[in-house]
């Protein structure tokens, strides 16, 4: 007997609802084995960027053959396709609104489909409601045993959305961005921990405020410190000891990070 | 080997504290291999109404023979019986204050039992957590086969409450009201989709506003704008594209809705 | 075929980002029929006393042999030592910051394992995550099977951290206080329901209210009342029925109750 895999749910519906739990109790009833792992669903609404970034982020700890389903999307019941992304590592199942984009950037396509094939659908799908009518039936499905090729046609031309990507400046200077706060208030940068190298001292400019020096681990300054380190995303962190950065700095995603050399 | 039915959980615990978890430790010790499934654990205090909505709205997509175990208590420890409820569909555990009156309008009821043989009940019960020390076990020795015979005796009175019915006007109009706003602020009332032909146009009044037409989906209107549609559980739904209508029509459940015919 | 044992996890990561899933991920991987169980995320950031209070409620109803991760650890990536506890019931893997003192207080404590083999970590261990490259991987491993004589030496020195106890006074009165308010307010004292007898009366006092009477249950008092009882974890509880005692007192742990007896 082999076990199916996981399978992993992103969305915005929040917990307080009928709506996560539907989408998991058609799954059970297609895959009873399947192990259904809450992502999370606290992605803010329609936010497209935000679940991409958290889908990145868990992706390689996840074991291979794991069937990934986002439901961020805005466009439901709109002519965006429902699609299936098939990789070396992992396969996708959410709107084709850009959400895979990191996906398309980071791996090895095997394969999308169009999911247009009702057989693998609820006998009724809804105008509003994809997740619970066509992806966690197509998850299921695929967890066990089906084919791709029976989903629907492979298509060559999944939308995508640009990232906000870091860049070098003349003077040695990287500008980049926060991309992601986590619930203790840790500002995630998009820039790569790889990027700076140890020979230096580097100095972190956000919101008028300064930290100098990169820091392995946030015991490394005091209590209510700020603190600039290689968080475990494998990318540069502002954090404040024992405190809230995004806070008491009044950060969020989206503002600018320059990380200076020693002059 | 049969895998055990999936068992889920509705509470208003919260999801901050040791109770829902204690209960999921209470069934893996009786049941390992039953799949637990949060529906939510945000109803609020003690709101049976609710409790009984998000059950009617996720039942219709477990597999058969789901045992659902629905916790909203206020008068746990007092007279109220502890009751499972058994249809053709699924069985239900919890306590006897009207919680499955749903069910029992909706459903083929073949048998309810009053939860009276302390063998299935946790050793020490309890007067004020029951979920734990009756409802979990109760339901895990029947996800582990137990006959549903040996738990108590038969009762044929259990109790019901009343729910917001909509009603036809006699002008041709719809009054209903709402009885869900969801974690993206839509409103999803009590008037079926059906109730409503597509032959004529429709006006819809809530909160002294007015949406003319019935449209498909979110996308049909501008964003900003407010739209009615027959939402994913089959129910006349008010929304706002991109926002949370509950909050721009300053509206909960229990707000009044008009469905007027073109005139 | 035996199932592993369930795998549970404590952490004040919330569940808004990726943190709690990778580790549900990596625990996969290595072992991928383990019942995962949340017991809480919602720890407030750092709060090891919290932490210790919820795991120790929620540790009689698991199955023997289920395997705790607590994941609330401020001094992540400093020289605190990354432990696993084995005890006569259960098994513990989280940071040596006194966050198991309840566990050496209360169980027959069999060993504890300095966790300094790399075999059983993530490839790359990073400074700040601690519980996705050390304490995830490790229970997975022991859900596997593994013995725990291979992760590393025995240690026989493990922090501890103090707990607040309850005193008898010279009067005959009892000095306590609040260590817990759950999501419906219910202020959870340290007092032990079997320190008061019932050939007494007894008088609760808490921010300058005082309640007379021990009851069984929150519907012997009227709605809107305050009410003491003996509540699901076996201590002294304040509650207010229909309503939320925390906030109406405005009280959070740390609180002094005063139990006086009858005069």
């Amino acid at each position: 007997m082999t076990l199916p895999p996981p399978i992993t749910l992103i969305t915005d519906f929040g917990l307080t609802g009928p709506y996560v739990a539907s989408m998991k109790g058609v799954i059970l009833g297609i895959s009873p084995q399947s192990a259904i792992v809450d992502i999370t669903h606290a992605i803010q609404p329609q936010n497209i960027q935000q679940a991409a970034f958290v889908l990145d982020a868990v992706l390689p700890y996840f074991p291979a053959g794991t069937i990934h389903v986002v439901v961020v999307d805005p466009g439901v019941g709109s002519e965006r396709r429902p699609i299936a992304v098939f990789t070396e590592r992992a396969c996708f199942v959410g709107p084709d609104n850009g959400v895979f984009s990191r996906v398309y950037r980071d791996e090895n396509v095997r394969d999308i489909r169009h999911l247009r094939n009702p057989d693998y659908h609820l006998p009724a799908v809804s105008y509003t409601f994809h997740g619970r009518d066509i992806f966690a039936p197509v998850a299921a499905h695929l967890a066990a045993g089906v084919s791709p090729s029976v989903l629907g046609p492979t298509i060559a031309d999944p939308v995508t959305i640009p990232f906000p990507t870091p860049e070098q400046l003349p003077d040695g200077s990287i500008r980049g961005q926060i991309i992601y706060a986590d619930a203790f208030g840790n500002l995630i940068s998009n820039i790569p921990r790889q990027w700076l190298d140890s020979r230096t001292d580097w100095t972190f400019e956000i919101a008028e405020t300064a930290i100098t020096g990169l820091s392995v681990t946030y015991s490394d300054v005091q209590p209510g410190d700020f603190v600039a380190l290689g968080g475990s995303a494998g990318l540069v962190e502002i954090a404040q000891r024992n405190g809230s950065a995004a806070r008491h700095l009044n950060v969020d995603a989206g503002e600018t990070l320059i990380v200076r050399p020693a002059s």
